[in-house]
């Protein structure tokens, strides 16, 4: 046990991330002047720490970083680049604004388009899932807000979850509150996490979960002052990061690709069902009175 | 969010059950005198309150709600005529008798009866199940007394457990207690509230838990004293019907299909199996014992 | 509930176990001068207690237990003798060394060998797993040390779980500190047990538990102190066997065979992708530089 314990702190992920390093190091090389590698787009920002291989990416789509297709495309592209980047091992996910972390699917975007318009936003969103619920990489959300519906799920791919201790605070899948359905996949990532019993209650209800009640079932694994979030993260990150990339890797791929290839299987059969789903008459009744309400209320 | 909030509670449960509305005024046209709808069969009475769309259907079978043949066959077609009902959008299920919600399959239907009959038997516990954890409705089970076997099955075939806070009050699947199995359906229906572990170490054991125990292991979702479970079971009703009919069902399904799905592939082989395992001597003889034993305790 | 009372504690388990006593008594026939039967090889102490039924397993291979090829041998065949012995109707396993229960697989099996060995030595662990897992007998694991990696795969393989209650001994699949991966048959394991959730965590991270950790999280059931471990594992043991042997090992195998048929159906293709991975030559470096670590502890 001794020798483990000090295997643990050590060698594994010195001897083990080696071979990588090399890459790194090739890669790295025009870069190491700068600890730090920012890149943005208009609704992401992204800093890169060289020297710990840790990522930051800070949702900043105004007012609530709505997923809408646009901030989809530029997620999947962001994360797609941290992830052929060997310099980066850990992706921290959180929101550039107090309060919010995400609201979730972009209702306009379901509402008043046409079915090629639907269709290619469900891809967005499934892209979005299958890269990050797939990623290679350490993932924590840093839920520094409130966090419904898409928002929620978001959350639910990384493979830690930090939230502001603060009761004002919510979490949860509330579709059906909507009117609206969660699709298998959705749900199976709750499973996942929380179990059938919870998960089937939950999304029967649209529950949405104060950050007390999301620790309580286990929907975040850490609450934290609002002040700590970040650093919390990083601290979290450094933990992870111990372990060996490779076995850790090939432990979270053989957890997470069944649930993965479900979708992959019938990625179309999925999109098909959500336009049939969407662009039925009480559906966008039904959310067009939320929009106009949403109006009503600025 | 504040949005969200506002339209939880009205706006969505309107909206989306708007369709069913034509067809439910249809319906109750010559109904509407009366707000409530009773009807009754031996051995359970039922009670739809037409304004509120909530049925109580009590079991009400001496001394102890056997699931008997004829008991099954009566709660099928009283449940399927409130499934068929638009009017009737939940359904709690409780029991006419203090002490006992029920005491689970009648033990005579297994004992010293022809292999037809045991078939016939079999396939009415199988079409309850079918119909009670498919249904479309909101299902509550007010459990206002012991539940063993059979009866918790009924119980956990709901959407939601509310328990007399009594420790005299027991549930659980017993039946290796009997020296009996309970099939596979009985198991999943289990592990979809209380997970794997908890699953196999109650069935092995034929396990009954107290109530508090069986809140305490998520078996119940809610405890309350004996005289505030109807009361109770009535505000949740409220709660869940607060979400509209057509995204919750969808849902419900999504989480349950694949469950009942296993086992209408395989109904017959259920059956056959049900009956080469009872028609055994060494079973019949087990049960004999037990229910000469039942009659000296008389 | 009365009369199920009654009959837990005695009918059904003599009634039904009743069609194995002829067989017992003529095995025992020969064996009833002694009420205990002692076998032993070199690295395993088995006692069975003729009266009761229960077989204890104290494995003894100094220093820890460590689940060498000639260990899992004599494991499996100590086991097969049990499991064919209708005098053994439970097994209680243990280590006759305080503070350690099994250190797992034995790293030099894995380590400079040929391919040959690595797919013998891998068989060996599938048939310890499938033997243990797959148990007719009612099986308890006195945990009175701690248990990484292989050594807590067979605890979790029990029916149950009893450790002393101290925080210095540990137990979990630490596999990825290593640098290597638990195979998907340990990982089906440990979600039977703690859920997807804690074992998604508990895998990528290589966390072991402190006893009360484990205890929290139902990796354990049980925790006692050292000094009652094995008289605990007894009085539980009791408990089990008052169930009718015939209702709880169907139970079991239902609970069980899905995830033994998965393992079943590609052991072949388990061992091919063991041996290609332990044959890489980082991962052999990994392993020898921990040895290297390991001999300068001595």
């Amino acid at each position: 046990m001794a020798a483990l314990a000090v295997l643990r702190s050590s060698a594994p992920a010195r001897l083990l991330s080696g071979s990588f390093s090399v890459h790194r190091g090739g890669l790295a090389s025009w870069q190491h002047y700068q600890s730090r590698r920012p890149f943005s787009n208009n609704k992401i920002l992204v800093e890169l720490n060289e020297s710990t291989g840790v990522a930051v990416m800070k949702m900043k789509s105004p007012p609530v970083n709505s997923l809408s297709l646009d901030f989809l495309t530029e997620f999947s592209i962001s994360l797609e680049k941290l992830e052929i980047d060997r310099g980066c091992r850990g992706l921290i996910l959180t929101s550039a604004f107090p309060k919010i972390f995400s609201a979730g699917l972009d209702i306009t975007e379901m509402c008043g388009k046409s079915a090629e318009h639907y269709a290619a936003f469900w891809k967005a969103v499934q892209e979005m899932w299958l890269k990050l619920y797939g990623s290679n990489m350490v993932t924590i959300a840093a839920v520094n807000g409130s966090s419904p519906a898409g928002g929620c799920l978001m959350a639910m791919c990384c493979d830690y979850r930090i939230m502001a201790d603060n009761p004002k605070f919510a979490i949860g899948l509330n579709e059906t509150q909507l009117g609206i359905v969660a699709p298998f996949w959705f749900k199976d990532t709750m499973i996942n996490i929380v179990g059938n019993r919870v998960t089937e209650q939950s999304l029967q209800l649209g529950q949405m979960y104060s950050a007390p009640e999301a620790h309580k079932i286990g929907l975040v694994d850490l609450l934290v002052p609002e002040d700590k979030v970040q650093s919390t993260a990083a601290a979290v990150m450094t933990q992870w990061l111990s372990i060996p990339d490779h076995a850790r890797q090939l432990t979270k791929s053989m957890m997470r690709k069944p649930t993965i290839d479900r979708l992959v299987k019938q990625q179309e059969a999925d999109i098909n069902n959500f336009v049939s789903f969407i662009t039925r008459d009480s559906i966008q009744k039904s959310l067009q009175v939320y929009l106009d309400r949403l109006k009503q209320k600025k």
